[in-house]
């Protein structure tokens, strides 16, 4: 089984698929790829169906997908229990989950990653400002606030035990960081910015930013 | 259990999700709602914690993503089989259905359903031309192709059963239909094209088709 993986600075759909994969505790390879240039996009085309990445190569078959990728390691290691057991807090982590997947584009582009926009180590941006901006950091903070408060119990996770939602929202706490957002400016008690300093301390988040900078 | 919907001539994520529904057999009502004002929208965001269509209210609890609602029907109708049985089938299954969730932007831009552009109906509208695009449109073909090879069968759906990847790609069926598209301009040999005519048959579409027109 290998995952294939974009550049670990700045990949971040890499970087949520590898925090699944790890949290099962199943061995797993790692295929590093880089899409900068036209030849390495039309390489990629070969080990990706739909030309993004992270792939799941598994038994002779391609997981193009993230989110795939999570359910078919939450069916196939069911003792990592990657998603909430209780199906109602199962169905909402799974709204988080795809809410992230498909939207909050306002700060995937303002707060894009990238070679000199790093997820990982002490580079900073300045914070950029823009109003669609601001909605999606708003939303973000209401939805760590209320998920948090509902079902985060005594642990530091947004839905109880660490999910694949927590996987999701990674890379928005690197952003946060690299940009230097203050969430208290969109609405935030606290409860937000410590979940986001929890995902952050995360081991295995710790481990791949080891991994990005040597 | 109600679900909260936009104007069905032209809300494709209303679609896909009433589509699901309807699969499990369950008995469910429909909200309508509208988006098109700032008073609309603020009214919304009572109804969807996202401020997105559809919703899922059930239970008290609301489950805001068309995917995230997939996989609770899938979960509480297991008779209606929403994905295929195969593990391996309904990865890819799901891969298929994730990148419809966050991808095929250019698909989603330059053939962009509204009021006067309906997924409904005789109205047409003329072929938009975009490299963007084009590579789009290719990706759908490609990957409409090699499903239904693989595992379409006898039967005229993307993996055998029908299942909620057959719902996600409606509504591009339906753009497909609008916009006049030519899939043989973009690699068909004609599976892609028939696959389409299949998910515009299909007797829930056609009874959305109704009831979006009277």
């Amino acid at each position: 089984m290998e995952l294939i993986i974009g550049p670990r600075t700045y990949s971040t759909w890499s970087l949520r698929g590898w925090l699944i994969l790890k949290h099962t505790g199943a061995d797993f390879g790692v295929i590093d790829v880089c899409y900068d240039t036209k030849a390495q996009k039309a390489a990629l085309r070969d080990l990706s169906p739909s030309g993004f990445v992270p792939v799941l190569r598994v038994d002779g078959e391609m997981i193009w997908d993230t989110l795939a990728i999570g359910e078919w390691a939450a069916e196939h290691y069911p003792q990592a229990r990657m998603w909430p057991a209780d199906p109602v807090v199962r169905a909402l982590a799974r709204s988080a989950t795809a809410e992230m997947h498909s939207g909050f584009s306002a700060l995937r582009t303002f707060c894009g990653m990238g070679p000199d926009r790093p997820m990982v180590g002490d580079a900073r941006s300045e914070t950029p400002s823009d109003p669609a901006l601001d909605r999606d950091l708003a939303r973000i903070v209401a939805l760590f606030r209320q998920m948090r408060r509902r079902f985060g119990g005594d642990g530091p996770w947004l839905f109880g035990d660490w999910s694949i939602a927590d996987a999701f929202f990674t890379p928005v706490a690197a952003r946060v960081r690299h940009f230097q957002i203050d969430l208290a400016d969109h609405g935030d008690d606290g409860v937000a910015s410590a979940y986001v300093q929890s995902l952050l301390a995360h081991p295995d988040f710790r481990l791949w930013e080891t991994e990005a900078l040597t």
